[in-house]
């Protein structure tokens, strides 16, 4: 009964009625009267298959206001913190991207580790309960696992979690999981090629746990055995009953996926073993050879940046969505700017 | 006949009659016009009682735009430009905020030294020129003692010296200020005591200073041996008629205080003499037990950020100041950015 | 049939009336609809007279909206990026004042080498494609020459050139121009001394080239030996028909010109050759006595910073036109911007 053609240039959503039946669908498990349940994003598990269908419905109402360039101003007066304990420009440029699409304001700092604990001592929850007084909303990236879900328990405003360390990256856990329902227009039921770097790469691993609470899904390992999927993952796919196997084969995998999504093999976990970096990095490439055994309606992911992973000639194909992938971010970015200051 | 009770949580300024009062008490001494007489915040040593209490009735009203989070834009089309020749987030952030919550906009430096002398010899006069030309109105941070003087000699427009140096940092000095008149209710008849490292400290020697302008106030003084309070403010406090002492009593002096200034003793200042740091940082500790024998409407306060001075178990108790300190910071700058731009 | 009067504080410009006539003027050569011809601006070359023109005028209307401090919001809702691979504070600070001088947005990254190529490989094509997701216009600083042109080919968003490495700074050529158009009142028939590194010196080589475009100029070279004015440029105005000549006499040069524009010699041109350096740094200084032989009307330009190859006491003198060209270098900019967004 839902009429949302979620595939790209087919957007077909009626935004009163279905904005109606979608309240019907939703209030008993998202709002507690005006208020959206989630105050703090800070991980993957925190999303259960109904939330990320309503944060979804979001960014696509946000792709809309995006293309109007009518410029909402649905967050004017709001004033955001990007509070960033490592550089992470690509990340940070998108969430204020984001919040200024929405008219917020920012108060950006790249060198929060200066500010703070590795300068003088203070503690994280001491310099969250100072920047809070200066902000409504506080989006940190941390180079430590649980930093988020530290500020998290101490700030009386929303966090938003933009990597802590090793740990989580839950916006693009998202922006992932958005994209494949928008290109492929369904996650129930979708076949996906995990490509690369999977024991160390945190957004296989987050994408992989999210597409567990989808039905029939299918997915594909296929990496250098140096950097094979970890156990984790594996026990808990099957313990959830998704259906997995690892390959050798990219060619047969990418023949028979919805989605091929490559990643990048990162050179500082092989230490001196540069040998073994130069193997692994060649072993699998997306390159137009791949690209013609595709389904027609597939699509190539790539969290960015690529070096070679994906050679230059693939941009071109429409099935290349890597680009419109990290433009998802913006959306599913806005998305929980809204939600977390203005709720449902 | 003033309705104004400071104490937070109880404020009764009815604004419409008050202003009206205030208008006629500050006319003569503030505005020629209607500009505010005051066109630089350069150092603690140019507000007089009468400038404070103009301020703070600023600042006041400054924390009602924020609560209501009605956001003024009594400052759209503005813009600041914070021009920091050494990185201090902190203060940055808190000048930035002011600026966006009462609706102008902010050009952000936190690298000025490579903008200029250091990186191609142009003069501090020179960039001043240059930047001028771009913005409204520049808060400068500089780590040379006397540089905010020099901005302001050579600048066409307002200067707010965010701390130069050794120097002075005025607007902590106000913040300092107004949040003992805020949770005290009163400035005249207190009794302060100043504890921690109060040679180098430059906020509690300009707090020493700006409390000598009130009546009938007692200082007590704090401090191991190492890092006691020069002569140069006691001779100033005696000279002016304050009340002082120094004792080794924290207890004691806690007991009797209406406020407990703690600062954090700064490692730097004792080179290689890690023994005496540590004897010295060990020294006077404020916990539940100097709690236990404060006075009900004392509070303590710290310009943060802090170490283990304050022990983490204070916070919880509504005496404990020093995150709204911090907040009032915001509102002080805010008022001085509305006095400095738009006139009393 | 011109009625603008160009000098500065003789402003005379009938909107009403000249607007119009300006419109039948330019439109044939620059819009097609309602759209400028510019899509980008990479690079001097790209001016002709005419398009020269129609920015300088636009730049003049931005003069009156800044005066008037009403503040334009003509680019309310539009987002600005700032990717500088390597810092340039003045540059920065005046593009994004522009940006908000006309009510627009803007995301800052000063370490955009740390965003991609330096850091993880990406090229810089990835980067663009990325980064234009999040913005409508992008002003580019890089390293490398031809960077600006390559981000331009790969862009569906304009991109503006904030300099790239020894290659092209075109927003300072265009407010060089503006400054003698807006100080002197007109280009044709003008006498300029350049004067100080004409060798590696950008802006002198571009300014050089852009006064060819112009009728009966006349130009002198005055610089040290080791760093004189090369035949590329001196061939060009040989083959445009502009009068040039080279002197040692800086005394001579200013009593005949309209404009000195004087110049930084750069210490790293010289390596080790220290000595060089010197002699060449102290041999031209425009001072008190290069002031007293030049015309009424004449003016002293400099693109800044400069050590001291202007003297302090020349900036009192009403002909130190140095600041006020910094300053035009912010008309320029939100002139541009407006152009490349809205059109003409």
């Amino acid at each position: 009964e839902k009429a949302i053609d979620w595939r790209r240039g087919k957007l077909s959503l009626k935004s009163g009625v279905q904005c109606r039946a979608l309240d019907v669908e939703t209030k008993p498990s998202f709002s507690v009267g005006n208020k959206f349940e989630l105050e703090d994003v800070i991980e993957g598990q925190q999303f259960d298959r109904d939330t990320l269908g309503a944060i979804f419905e979001v960014a696509l109402e946000m792709e809309k206001i995006e293309k109007n360039s009518a410029g909402s101003q649905v967050l004017k007066g709001y004033l955001m913190a990007t509070l960033f304990y490592e550089p992470s420009t690509r990340t940070r440029l998108s969430f204020e991207s984001a919040m200024k699409r929405l008219g917020g304001e920012v108060l950006t700092t790249e060198n929060a580790r200066e500010f703070s604990s590795a300068a003088k001592g203070e503690t994280l929850e001491d310099t969250i309960r100072t920047v809070e007084g200066y902000a409504d909303i506080i989006v940190m990236r941390h180079f430590e696992s649980g930093a988020a879900r530290r500020a998290a328990a101490t700030a009386n405003i929303p966090i938003i979690n933009a990597g802590d360390g090793p740990g989580q990256h839950p916006t693009q856990a998202l922006l992932d999981v958005y994209t494949i329902q928008r290109e492929i227009g369904k996650l129930d039921g979708i076949k996906v090629g995990l490509v690369g770097d999977l024991a160390y790469g945190r957004t296989v691993r987050s994408l992989a746990y999210l597409l567990a609470k989808y039905k029939d899904v299918k997915i594909y390992f296929v990496s250098p055995e140096v950097v094979r999927m970890k156990d984790d993952i594996k026990d808990y796919l099957t313990a959830m009953g998704v259906e997995w196997e690892e390959s050798a084969d990219l060619m047969e995998v990418a023949s028979k996926c919805d989605v091929v999504y490559q990643t990048r093999i990162q050179r500082e976990r092989f230490g001196e073993r540069i040998d073994l970096y130069e193997e692994a990095r060649g072993k699998y490439i997306v390159d137009r050879n791949v690209l013609d055994v595709m389904r027609k309606h597939a699509v190539v992911m790539h969290p960015l940046p690529r070096l070679d992973e994906i050679t230059i000639d693939v941009d071109v194909d429409p099935r290349a969505a890597y680009f419109r992938q990290a433009k998802n971010g913006l959306y599913i970015r806005m998305a929980l700017l809204k939600l977390l200051l203005l709720g449902w």
